[in-house]
């Protein structure tokens, strides 16, 4: 099956570096992992095949319509000799900017490789375990039943529904598409009230990833997330993404409003 | 006596949102704090006095030279009912750009607050320790010696040198100077070889930092790193900053270059 995903990345080239992307057809909002992953798309489309994206550093600027279309702006802020770096700007007509993203690229190098020690053989197997919480059609979600950890760390397996294909960067994309699911809830973690209730404003702030491994988003792969600190409104998440094999193959920060009160538009 | 960080941090302002801040003499390159903190420093100058800076997310660009001006342009990305947010590029002569930042501002808000439980008692007091890898003119830095913890993990305790006087967003500027010692030398922790060698190639690629809670940064404050992973000669490292009496002020997060071979001001 070909994935959903691959409609929802498909950009239009306007010319100048300017991209355009459609929103995600029945959400109120656009989805905030959609967003992001259209705006690295573009950058993308502006470095050589030799750049691999390594971090994305994103800001929520205005909540997304989904009536609108998605225009990208790319800046090429630098062509180093290792590194490139590139600015993008999010437009809506109705919502100038949406979100602004920098990302960063570097050529394959090779180097020490270390990542602290996982254990993930006590975990239930996605196979097991019933849709979750972000389950839908572009993203097949599992929630893990909480059972001991640190405080509030919470575990999500996930994959990206239908065949990726075999272009690394397709597989790049669905990671950051996908890791926007989990972070706001994560952090109402520690506040039971904002977790139970239907009328509380919840909108993600910021959003930063780091690929740090190569990995296939259309295998099972586990999110981790823990609360950092909740405070004055706003909740920061620290999240990594393994391998069901116990590769670490990203790492995720969020920081997200979490208010009290019907859903606003106007909440930023 | 008055905190040397204020010389640091003073800017001229020229007009159209773009500051010009010194270089810190003696240092073959810039400290990548001092970047961080003055392009912070102008951010702040174009909001009002009730926005307060809750986070920053930076690249470094270029390495910068020491012998050259700092400045500052500051873009008005956004102003919001509750947030606002800022894009700031640094830029030399002979380097343009040297940083990428994007500032992200919050009116007060009341929130049920949350961390994660610490203990300090076990740590040696900072009084008790020497000067550290660290210590300079401007911050006062004393490593604690590693003992147990996770993998790799280490301590520091620091304060900013002299009176930074009462206002709270010194203090703020004050943090994002001294978050960025440590890091690179955090993200070296696994690799023991990149430790021993004087000639390695050891830079910051981007540097985040989250203000949790107000505090004094010329208190001693705890520093703690964590490399998160390493690999393609990169290293991710999390950070967080503690008051003496455990309460969380800030989150780090810095992916820094680490290569064998002699240090390069291209390497970028």
């Amino acid at each position: 099956m070909r994935a959903p995903l691959h409609d929802r990345l498909a950009l239009d080239e306007l010319g100048g570096d300017r991209f355009r992307g459609a929103p995600e057809p029945g959400h109120r909002h656009v989805f905030g992992g959609l967003v992001v992953a259209q705006a690295l798309a573009a950058a993308c489309r502006t470095v050589g095949v030799d750049q691999h994206v390594h971090s994305l550093h994103a800001t929520f600027v205005r909540t997304g319509r989904f009536d609108e279309p998605l225009d990208h702006h790319v800046e090429r802020t630098r062509d180093g000799v290792s590194f490139a770096t590139r600015r993008v700007v999010v437009r809506q007509p109705s919502a100038d900017p949406v979100l602004v993203l920098t990302a960063s690229f570097h050529g394959d190098e090779d180097g020490d490789d270390y990542q602290p020690p996982v254990e993930l053989t006590g975990l239930p197997r996605p196979e097991d375990l019933p849709p979750g919480r972000y389950d839908g059609d572009v993203v097949d979600c599992r929630d893990v039943p909480p059972a001991g950890g640190p405080p509030h760390e919470r575990h999500m397996w996930f994959r990206v529904r239908g065949d990726l294909g075999d272009d690394p960067l397709v597989h790049v994309l669905a990671l950051a598409y996908a890791s926007d699911n989990g972070p706001t809830r994560a952090a109402r973690e520690p506040q039971a009230h904002l977790l139970d209730r239907a009328s509380r404003q919840s909108l993600s702030l910021d959003h930063a990833v780091w690929f740090l491994r190569p990995t296939r988003a259309d295998r099972w792969l586990l999110s981790t997330l823990r609360p950092v600190s909740t405070g004055r409104s706003r909740g920061l998440v620290h999240g990594t993404v393994h391998t069901a094999d116990g590769v670490l193959v990203a790492a995720v920060t969020q920081e997200a409003l979490q208010r009290l009160g019907p859903a606003d538009d106007q909440a930023r």
